[in-house]
């Protein structure tokens, strides 16, 4: 480990900015949570950053601060693991927008002492990839080894490759897509209305007295979470079972065990995030449309790229299908860039990329390995 | 048209029952809100029962009377089409539980003066269809040439079969499934939990003050309505179009038509329905499970069952998937029943039972026609 205090777990910076938005506004300054595991060498040549999801953090490999639980990518990055601190310089930062540290609408505004709330600019995917850049000239990464991540995460990988080209070297994207469809955008306003129609949400200004809107932000993250799990993952997990009875009810309590496991989902989602920063962050998903911000040929913004490229998909996962990855690696054969695709089999849907899968850990282990060579 | 007062449009009884529902309860006296299209035949046998889907209701060729607009399945049932009250005497009631005038938890509880509210007892779909059947004594119709429904609606069918073989000459069931899977169940539960966390549900006693939880319930619809349309037809219709406005706003008004749908579907929405019929018809279609009423084997339910059976699927119904329907055909054949099946196509998901569909309206016809030779 370096002594450098720029290097570790826990770290934030500020950074003064400004950083000019997709939206016209000029954001400044900019703090960053983030953490770095393993050294950057000589050269700094081994940085790879991940890219986390929509409620993700940088504690993508230690425990989370709140919920005292592993990082939520462990199976991905770690000693013997194809992301391995043993021979990478992994970086992962909190998402503009978000709320882990990073700037977002529950930071305080320096211009009014108080917490933006709904005053925050509204950001898009390549405004976090722009900030994440600007820690990387903290840092004194000039290039990437490669930039991974998963759903949201893997949106910023593409943004990454589309936006700094010469700073890519690979881009891994999983379960993701180049733009959000009629379908996503969707479930994400259900989202929002929950929250919205909360009378604790008062307009997004509820941070001075403790009692944020977490029933419409618990119902948010319910209708979400479906769409993260597939049909036949949660028959098979769940199915009809009743929950801790051996007959119905007849009444309006959690009978099943598939209603007893969204509400703690929503329950526990609460203690950990905040509304405003979902309101935030599931727009910036939705106005997510790379392709339109090429002259709408999704082909343009991978011209000429040097940037290697892996894309995977999960067969079960009905939120970012398949046939988006494909799109993409079509794209990316129109454009001449170099690009691999594997679609895997999983019983899991979209959330098959954070759980044990071996094939993912080859596909990632080989495709990093072959970049290396 | 006959002279009888129990005939035609917009009428209503009470019925004395009691009724033994499956919770348990004695539910009395029943107040049935339906219309009839049509004459009963000398030997009463060309009566149609229809049966209405969650937020249907008895106005299946009329009229609503509160929206205006014409009767919700005017494609299916009217002169020249495959119901034709020329030739066919069609029945349709508003379901226990509902809120167009059949008894339900906004009806007044007779003990006690007062709305049920939550204290109405949990109903099933053949509660449902147990007092159809009362309703069919009361009107003099002793056996149906017909049970026909769409959805829910089919699952009333399914049990009408089950429930009153001897009574059911033919069942078609459209877009439908003989149980609610984990999925269906996490999608009604999202609704009722929202309902349920607007403040204005006030545990279901809101009646008095004319001030009942909308937002909650416009939030239910919304989560509720994606599910009836197809992904494919989402983005047909929609896609990534914006709402009035060449560039998105950055913002949080509905810059996409899609949210602008679906946000309108919500509010309109709330007009017509009552949140706590919601929450008992959504509890009766999740505790659904035509095979567990009938000792885990839906094949049971149809043991050596006089009736004709129309199954009908669309390909993009994610919510009924073909499979559902395939299940029950299987079941059907187990039982030796008679049983015809077809998957149509349609790029408009579940919602297409109730769209133009010239194949539809050809599969029902022709199974009608071949039952009456």
């Amino acid at each position: 480990m370096s002594d450098d205090p720029r290097f570790g777990l826990a770290r934030s910076v500020t950074l003064p900015g400004p950083l000019r938005l997709d939206g016209g506004a000029l954001l400044s300054p900019i703090d960053l949570a983030y953490e770095t595991y393993g050294t950057l060498n000589h050269d700094a040549s081994n940085a790879i950053l991940i890219c986390h999801a929509l409620t993700g953090d940088q504690h993508v490999a230690s425990d989370h601060p709140v919920t005292g639980k592993q990082g939520w990518w462990t199976r991905m990055i770690g000693p013997g693991k194809p992301i391995d601190p043993e021979r990478h310089f992994v970086i992962c930062a909190n998402v503009l927008g978000s709320c882990l540290g990073s700037s977002g609408p529950a930071s305080v505004n320096p211009a009014t002492g108080k917490p933006w709330g709904m005053t925050f600019p509204v950001i898009t995917i390549r405004d976090m990839v722009r900030a994440q850049a600007m820690l990387l000239d903290h840092l004194g990464v000039a290039r990437l080894l490669a930039v991974v991540g998963g759903s949201m995460g893997g949106m910023q990988a593409l943004s990454w490759a589309a936006t700094f080209p010469e700073r890519t070297a690979s881009a891994i994207v999983i379960a993701s897509a180049a733009r959000h469809s009629a379908q996503n955008i969707a479930f994400h306003e259900v989202g929002r209305q929950a929250i919205m129609a909360d009378p604790k949400w008062r307009g997004g200004d509820y941070y001075a007295d403790g009692d944020p809107p977490v029933a419409g932000l618990a119902v948010a993250r319910m209708a979400a979470h479906i769409t993260y799990l597939s049909e036949a993952g949660l028959t098979a997990k769940f199915g009809r079972k009743l929950q801790g009875r051996n007959v119905k009810t007849f009444g309006f309590d959690a009978d099943f065990q598939v209603e007893s496991y969204l509400r703690h989902q929503g329950i526990s989602f609460v203690e950990r995030f905040d509304a405003n920063s979902y309101l935030y962050i599931t727009r910036a998903l939705d106005y997510f449309d790379l392709a339109e911000e090429h002259g709408g040929a999704l082909a343009n913004a991978f011209k000429a790229s040097p940037t290697r490229f892996c894309l995977v998909s999960f067969d079960t996962d009905w939120l970012y299908p398949t046939a988006e990855s494909r799109g993409i690696v079509h794209a990316l054969n129109a454009a001449g860039a170099a690009a691999s695709f594997v679609e895997l089999s999983s019983p899991f849907g979209h959330d098959a990329f954070l759980l044990e899968s071996p094939e993912l850990s080859r596909v990632v282990d080989g495709f990093l390995r072959a970049g290396a060579r």
